[in-house]
């Protein structure tokens, strides 16, 4: 089905905020079988508003419009919806009735001015918003159907979710399946090498390399669960060791998971990610059971004196060294009585470098009462990036070392 | 100046990617005097971008777009441009000169596909590219100006700024002024309300509040400074308290660049935030003048164990209470030999709350040699908006110590 979009509200035109709702919308309708062809971005006032209803090309069967309703917007995008599909608007008083016990129920008198979301059209529908009081709008004409929603999006997405994306799906004749793979520890450019002859394979089957610092989202697509399921057969020993998890899974979260199935607790020793890992494994939700906590070791004297590292190693070969690295991980690892001990240190930059360390230089150091290695890494000139890089690689070292013994 | 947009690309429609160009170029444009008052996304095909093209309303002056120009695109943009604008294409010798000898510089032969990176048109301008090989076009006929640029937003961020927007600032004849303010520690609708008195003051003066999690951006705009600064002289002792920088700063570059002048060094004991304020503190460049370190004390016995927290606080008021918190702040700041400790304690989410500490309780304890204090909070049911929040609250009220000594 092809879809058209029309997005409401000058803060998307004048840059106050980044419409984030387009993308989800585009993304979203793929597997019910939408596809958005066209998309036009307006001021809330009438004439852009109906400007660009008139001007929805042809192929359009559907028109999807978010922005311009609910209680601070003055009904503009309504009133235009109104008079485009030639509808009334009545009082309903059953919603109004809903309304009032709402507020009563927060034990509060319901203001007349929210009289107006209490108006619906005597022809088309209005769609219930599960999460806020101003609903949608469902209109039709023998050109489309347009279904139109607030720009909040929390909002926005409970409509989609529960009345506009069945909808769609009940309409289209064309079903379609995606996936999305999240890999890391890969460059684009070798994992697409290694996939290009399994997709040639395949040509039914699409594929979207979407780079990050932190690794490749591939995003997977076809008209046919079985096209992709020969796909997948294929190509999945080819990134079965970067693949960690699929759309909406961070890498934290596939780690913690392994840690929580293997009952094995971890601790850090962080110099220059400062954070950054303890932040990450802290963001997953029961991380208590297997994160002991760690020391964000930004002087050395707190390398010597909180994590146990040698004066001498760090006077021989440096903060930003293989030795102290491997000291840093078994030192928090012996100190917080963890099984695991990651340690970060690097010249996070942008300033600090030498020729001998330049910025971007970073050594990861894991240690295990049996094993222990320490890896180089070359990173970028750019502070927040090599933070956000080696934080990666730590977590994606420590995923391997659980999954492989190494 | 009324300026349209169009921006090409299936990646934009399919959500592979959010547009943040669309943000960028509205607010770079206002300074100059420019409005996007229309925007339209397309497919990179020839009949999409045609029917852009066609669709232009009558008051645009002046269109910018973006996305379908570069070496990865098979030139339909440029193709669809020339005939729209009746130009043709000629070799430019000078410039096939220059890529030749970029490439010659990097030890490498040009490969003859980058002739079509070398075609200029005979009527309208090509745009200097100064951090890529795909220059950008200048057309114009009757009805309004264009300028096509990459998609690639650090090559169209260099082309706006070194063309674009100075044509924008000679051609438009009125200015205006922006100016971000960004806030923390006051509510949206109690700041509107203590705005609201000064800006009927000021009629000419604009702010559109945008509020998120951890503070309110204030973006005010006028056509004249002198408006602009009688505002600011009114407005300025309201948010003084609440203000703590202008577009593009975080607070913990303000907290940063406040304790290298007063020569102060911090360190932190993080339990609920799990590292997040060691990673903002050290997202500063420079930071390790004045962060010693931190602990995550996830675990309570390393609170005992790191932070000398007294085992008896813990047995009697717990980990989330007034008391750890304090005896937390105190700790890092003895152990690690800094001027300031700052901690955080607190139930997180989404599991893990009681009736007497639920979910979103937080303290924040400060410790210095001569003020100690603790603060109380309750956040949200959200584990990440909570750790964010606590992170914000941290952070500020370090700042204002450091301003006011409490």
């Amino acid at each position: 089905m092809n879809i058209g979009l029309i997005t409401i509200g000058a803060e998307l035109l004048n840059g106050a905020r980044t419409d984030t709702n387009a993308a989800w919308i585009g993304q979203e309708v793929i597997p019910v079988g939408g596809n958005i062809k066209w998309h036009m971005t307006v001021n809330d006032d009438s004439h852009s508003i109906e400007s660009a209803l008139n001007s929805v090309p042809k192929e359009i069967e559907l028109v999807l419009c978010t922005g311009g309703l609910g209680p601070t917007h003055d009904d503009i995008t309504a009133t235009i919806l109104y008079q485009y599909f030639g509808a009334e608007a009545e009082f309903d008083e059953a919603y109004w009735k809903l309304l009032t016990e709402k507020f009563a129920a927060r034990e509060r008198v319901i203001p007349e001015s929210n009289r107006n979301q209490a108006m619906k059209p005597n022809i088309g529908e209005v769609i219930p918003n599960p999460v806020g009081s101003a609903r949608g709008l469902h209109f039709s004409n023998d050109h489309f159907h347009l279904f139109a929603m607030p720009g909040v999006p929390a909002e926005m997405k409970s409509m989609m979710k529960n009345t506009v994306l069945p909808w769609i799906n009940d309409k289209s004749d064309k079903e379609s399946v995606v996936t999305t793979w999240r890999t890391t520890g890969i460059m684009e450019s070798v994992l697409f090498e290694r996939l290009d002859p399994v997709l040639k394979n395949h040509p039914e089957v699409h594929i979207a390399f979407l780079p990050k610092f932190t690794g490749v989202d591939l995003r997977i697509s076809s008209d046919n669960q079985s096209s992709m399921d020969a796909f997948f057969d294929e190509a999945k020993a080819i990134v079965e060791k970067y693949h960690f998890g699929d759309e909406g899974t961070e890498l934290e979260d596939a780690l913690g998971a392994l840690l929580i199935k293997t009952g094995k607790t971890i601790a850090t020793a962080e110099s220059c990610t400062g954070g950054l890992i303890g932040d990450r494994l802290t963001n997953v939700s029961g991380s208590s059971s297997f994160y002991k906590g760690g020391v964000i070791a930004y002087s050395n004297t707190i390398k010597v004196k909180t994590l146990n590292v040698n004066q001498f190693t760090l006077d021989n070969h440096g903060a930003v060294s293989e030795e102290t690295a491997l000291e840093m991980a078994r030192g928090v690892r012996i100190s917080m009585d963890a099984e695991i001990g990651l340690s970060t240190t690097g010249i996070a930059g942008p300033t600090g470098g030498t020729d001998e360390k330049p910025v971007g230089l970073v050594y990861v150091g894991i240690s295990t009462d049996g094993y222990e290695k320490v890896y180089r890494f070359k990173f970028t000139p750019h502070r927040k990036t090599n933070k956000l890089m080696t934080s990666q690689a730590a977590l994606n070292i420590t995923r391997i070392y659980l999954l492989n013994g190494s």
